[in-house]
């Protein structure tokens, strides 16, 4: 069984295709929408993901297709998402005469779909490319057509909006992921759940899945947090409203995985970004105790960390003063305000968000 | 006096305003156009138009227009349509604080143009740009979109679409061109009179205008050759058909000008290239002996060179074989057939193309 669900970019309209068994399909798949074989195929993919065999196992179905497929393989960090790293594979694409009608394939998570993307973005001035996510964080990243690269001063500063051709997710593949992995992809879940859809949320809170949940209650899961994030990115895909909504958690989390200098993963610094910033919408009076308590044990439920790491209040500020979402002298943020509810919040303080941090370091507030 | 035309894209309609003294005119037209002027100016120029004094020009009319407005200047050679120049960029732009709601102005010619316009198109997954031409050359490179940088192993490999929010072009910049540069310029110039417009073709064989010929001549000159682009550019901005033809000329143009270690502009090389194709056209029963003639008259009334260095020919193939424009096996020339009408021709060997570059390079045919 497979799970088809469909996004309307400004780009044209393109399939999300989840279930098990996809990988060894891609080629067919390919051929399938596009036609014309020529022009070749370029597989990305990073060292963690190429010794499972995955990227493999796409390039045979490419090879049988008609395709000529190459896989190139990253080192599985986030510093792959370089311009060097970029400048490598533009090299690669010419070695392997990749021309305007060929096709990447990211093959991996949000970092190889981050600059697999970029690249497809930019090399020729943009050919097509597909995502195909092997971890649970990847629904988040593979969808809505963000790609990029980091700068040494900062996360995504550089990139573009080019959505893919297709998303085809493997399901499988995630059987394969460390504990560790697959809770921090349970934190976007999470997350979408909390922005879009309270039965998700409350079925989480009652029976969490902490691990792999086998093949059609995985399917069924990422189907329902994509869809949460479909209907954001279709109604703003550029970004200049609701898609802001994807960023709850991400204000403060993003500061506290960069801080972390990436020793916590994204979901885990996510999951702390969530519960600060939960803390600050009760602060504001935005939210009530009862929104930020759900919130809090839901990622507790799943293993996830809520207390951030007792970083300089200043360095956190610093970094946040660098976030590209920031305008002038004033923060915004997305903030929870009840489950299933997220608003836009224009003029937080510095004040404010020092009270909430502090709160939640020292767990202050959940003692009165 | 000033004429605007307007190129609709499918990222919205931009204007093209032509005439003296608008290089002091920016800020505010600027300002009417955007309204709010958070978020920054960056203006980039290269060190040649800096001694002009032009980017000073447009810096203090962003400032007497409310903007916080810095310049950053870049070698004038083709080597700063990099990477690494691209990410330099993007540190300054750090560093000047440019938000997402900031604006880029390219200062100068097409390699400023170029890479300001990449630099913008990717800066926080792409910002507003305006093009500044200073150039003749850059009538062309400032309208459609096509921003990019080069790779070590050709040019353009890497870029994007991403058109301007307005081209401000001050003729009288173009008074300060020296000789060769307005020379070079002409070619497009008499491209697009080749391709579109064969009473302008008709005016420049009659009169050449082979040095600045005033503020309104310019003006004129220059906003016909540019209605002759925006129209082809309209009817395909992506360049899948129509948009093809304004690469006559630059099939071989392109290969001569990276053989030549850019010692030949690119106007010249391009001048070459379209005798080498008008002779091919010929070759292949498209085209009849007057009209190459006339091609190549034009160009010489206009003190452009109309015969290739010796190459190696084998040269010239391995180039265009790296020409992303290629798919395959095959090659794709962009011909003349009569003036004011040029045809894509496909599967064009090896073999057609030496014999019409022999020719050209020993005048052979021209003899008989």
């Amino acid at each position: 069984m497979t799970t088809t669900l469909t996004i309307r970019s400004a780009a044209g309209t393109y399939p999300v295709v989840i279930g098990p068994g996809i990988l060894s399909e891609v080629g067919s798949r390919l051929r399938a929408q596009t036609g014309d074989p020529d022009g070749g195929v370029f597989i990305v993919t990073d060292d963690t993901v190429h010794a499972l065999g995955y990227a493999d196992v796409v390039q045979q179905s490419c090879t049988r297709a008609g395709y000529a497929a190459t896989v190139t393989v990253v080192p599985p960090r986030d510093e792959s998402k370089s311009l060097e790293m970029a400048n490598t594979l533009y090299d690669r694409m010419l070695d392997a005469g990749i021309r305007r009608n060929g096709v990447v394939l990211a093959v991996g998570g949000g970092v190889v779909g981050d600059l697999a993307g970029f690249v497809a973005a930019t090399y020729l001035r943009g050919i097509r490319f597909a995502q195909i996510p092997t971890t649970l964080l990847a629904h988040d990243s593979s969808l809505g057509g963000k790609v990029g690269v980091n700068l040494s001063r900062g996360k995504n500063l550089v990139g573009a909006f080019h959505p893919p051709i297709a998303v085809w997710y493997d399901v499988q593949t995630l059987a394969s992921l460390p504990e560790r992995e697959w809770r921090g992809g349970m934190t976007e879940v999470i997350k979408h759940a909390l922005i879009g859809d309270k039965t998700l949320f409350a079925e989480l809170a009652a029976t969490p899945m902490d691990r792999y949940p086998g093949d059609d209650a995985a399917e069924r899961l990422v189907a329902r947090a994509a869809a949460v994030k479909i209907a954001v990115v279709e109604a703003d895909e550029r970004e200049s409203g609701q898609r802001m909504w994807l960023n709850v958690g991400h204000t403060v989390g993003h500061a506290v995985e960069q801080l972390s200098h990436y020793q916590l993963n994204h979901g885990e610094a996510i999951a702390m970004g969530l519960c600060v910033e939960a803390q600050l919408a009760l602060d504001l009076g935005l939210a009530d105790t009862e929104t930020r308590d759900q919130i809090s044990f839901v990622l507790v439920r799943h293993g996830l960390p809520t207390v951030p790491p007792a970083f300089d209040f200043t360095e956190v500020v610093r970094v946040l003063n660098l976030d590209k979402k920031h305008r002038s002298n004033e923060w915004t943020f997305v903030l929870p305000v009840r489950i299933g509810r997220v608003d836009i919040v224009h003029g937080v303080t510095e004040t404010a968000l020092h009270k909430a941090w502090q709160q939640v370091l020292t767990g202050e507030e959940n003692q009165k």
